[in-house]
């Protein structure tokens, strides 16, 4: 077999080249899902793909993928890649290194002349950030039959434009259904998102699964009377019992599970004035492990807290559970080709569980998957500021590309 | 001497009447400041005080004056009056009463044919609710020299209207100079705002001053991360330590002074989303009482809490004060004026000393100054649901008219 192998140049300036479309003055993209920005860089992908030669086609989703003929390709492919849609003013490697990743283990490929057994395809994902049109993972969604085409379709964005008009605007909604092909399997190079690979000094993780998590509304409803003349005892202040609640999920965090983390991340105030006691508050819950019973207890101390919150300050409430998702554990044979391919490029390397939702989440559900995690620098993600140090990208790729080739020797 | 006394009848087809403008759908009335709704009420009122005889004039700042002549007519006047703006979607009572009030006190002296050794004057403020234009008791402040005319009229709304271009458009833009004339005393009618009156089931209270203030604006800087990936003990969390400061302002009430309040009114968070840790909180503090040192040990109390709380978290902090009011206390002669009053009228009355500010606070700078206060039920203000029974207005107004008349007399 030949030499096969990352050309880290010219990965480096196609992901530099890239990273230029959308650019932002700190360092980050800023490219959501469907913007003109995001056409730019699916038109400059879409032409890289075929410069590689592969058969690029993109779905009804807008989901765009790449084809490269196996020896027997009459047999499933080996699916990967990731997604090129960033938070508005949000990180350049955030799904990009995923997909450029994938472009570069073709390349590879090409160079060394070798044709896989089966087929593979790249694959880069509609709207995975749901910063323009929640849900996020919607093109995986949809693909994965999680979602249906219309309900995708209808979403609308803070204008009030549906995605599916702003797919055919930008000219991504292709002939082909969305929906899954037979698949060999799926994996997915991304970066971690958190800290632990960095604090481990560790360059790549073989993702054994996704933590499952919990999404909670709620609202307190008190009375707004003037912060001057109403004596403590009298009042009904919803925002000292959303205080209450919040010391509470830290509480909990520190006694529920080893791996359990809670946040209260969207807090509105009414009427938000200085000197008038809150009437409203309404704020969200976000509870996250990989052991489901640590998820339900946490949801099951919240909703004392909230209510005995509530009682004490004499306030009408409400608790919405918005989501409730299963913890996700990779399949087995996948997570293993990782850890094999891994120690094949000789690589130090560790088994970690991601706190945060991939398009992987939605593919494991079709075919056995797996994920890569590259290092996050202070475990910053979603910023302008996120960064990976480039060999630990090359790294990535270079175990993504032995975790494809055995797969597609299979 | 002739029998003087308030016509309730009179009285309330005037305030059922004055209720209808700029009346909402749930009882209250929507008059902010300059607004054409607060037009309409000023020509009503100004047609009201000029059918009642008086010699009706505008300042520059667009309050309004009606004299009735004295017997020495070279003798300075008693003012009496309040303010006839509304917050957005407020209640009638707040302002109007002690308007209305001291224009049914002149109609009782004509009544009688009563004319007093010393000029009457009854005043309706500019500004009083600072909803639209702040700061509030803008026109109040003008007079008294506590703000400038310019910095007045550079005052704008949140849609960058002037209150000096505002107040030219509805024609209240007076010729004459905003300034302190020569007066004996002032006295206001007004509702409590607070609970005290109506818990303790008396109609009236002699007011003997207000309490002093501080406002802070904070500001949290922390790390936005991702809610899932991010462990408990790497976060630096702007909320988590503001619900810290917000239970410390609930430990300082409790310990801290008796009459002390403490509140957090507004709280904006950044980036505010529900798997975002969050970076960014801005929000303010507002503790009263009539006990100045009790203000200032809770703010220095509050400054530690922040510290701690930033320390804990790991985050950048300001605080800035930006408005410290010391405790008001009324004239003993004027308060002692509205017991004598209350005594007259055979009423039950108490002594209450003001939660929230009033224009009454800056004529206090500049002549004898007292309130006299009726009760609002369950204490709510600045709400359409703010109540007053009508015999306790009418009972207020009688007060009133005796504390004007002693003082006339002088």
């Amino acid at each position: 077999m030949a030499q096969v192998s990352i050309d880290s140049e010219r990965f480096s300036r196609r992901f530099e080249a890239f990273s230029e479309i959308g650019a932002t003055e700190n360092g980050g993209v800023n490219r959501p899902s469907l913007s003109d920005a995001n056409l730019e860089a699916r038109d400059t992908l879409v032409e890289w793909l075929s410069e590689a030669g592969l058969d690029v086609r993109f779905d009804e989703m807008g989901n765009i993928f790449g084809r490269r003929e196996g020896r027997d390709d009459d047999a499933d492919p080996v699916l990967f890649g990731s997604h090129i849609d960033s938070q508005y003013n949000g990180g350049k490697y955030d799904g990009v290194v995923g997909v450029l990743g994938a472009l570069e283990c073709i390349e590879a490929l090409n160079d060394a002349g070798e044709t896989t057994r089966r087929p593979l395809e790249v694959v880069a994902w509609s709207n995975e950030e749901g910063v323009r049109f929640q849900p996020d993972m919607l093109g995986s969604g949809v693909y994965c039959d999680v979602f249906d085409l219309d309900y995708a379709y209808a979403r609308e964005d803070k204008d009030g434009k549906r995605f599916g008009e702003e797919l055919e605007r930008i000219g991504y909604k292709g002939d082909g259904p969305c929906e899954a092909a037979d698949l060999h399997c799926y994996f997915e190079l991304h970066v971690e998102q958190g800290p632990f690979l960095e604090q481990q000094g560790l360059p790549v993780a073989a993702v054994e699964g996704v933590f499952g998590f919990s999404w909670l509304n709620v609202t307190f409803e008190g009375q707004a009377n003037h912060a001057g003349p109403t004596p403590m005892d009298m009042r009904h202040d919803a925002f000292v019992a959303t205080a209450d609640v919040t010391r509470a999920v830290r509480r909990i965090t520190a006694t529920e599970g080893t791996d359990l983390v809670g946040t209260v991340g969207s807090v509105d105030v009414w009427p938000n004035a200085i000197n008038v006691i809150p009437e409203r508050v309404e704020f969200t819950l976000d509870f996250r492990s990989y052991d489901d019973a640590a998820v339900d207890a946490a949801v099951e101390r919240i909703e004392r807290e909230i209510a005995h919150a509530a009682e004490r300050e004499g306030l009408d409430y409400e608790v919405e559970q918005i989501m409730r998702v299963d913890a996700d554990p990779f399949d087995r044979d996948c997570i293993d080709t990782v850890v094999d391919a891994a120690e094949t490029v000789g690589c130090e390397y560790t088994r970690l569980v991601s706190g945060a939702g991939h398009d992987a989440n939605y593919l494991n559900k079709i075919t056995p998957t797996s994920m890569i995690f590259v290092p996050s620098v202070d475990g910053i993600s979603h910023r302008e500021s996120e960064f990976t140090e480039w060999d630990d990208v090359v790294t990535g790729a270079e175990v993504l590309l032995e975790a494809v080739r055995t797969k597609a020797a299979e």
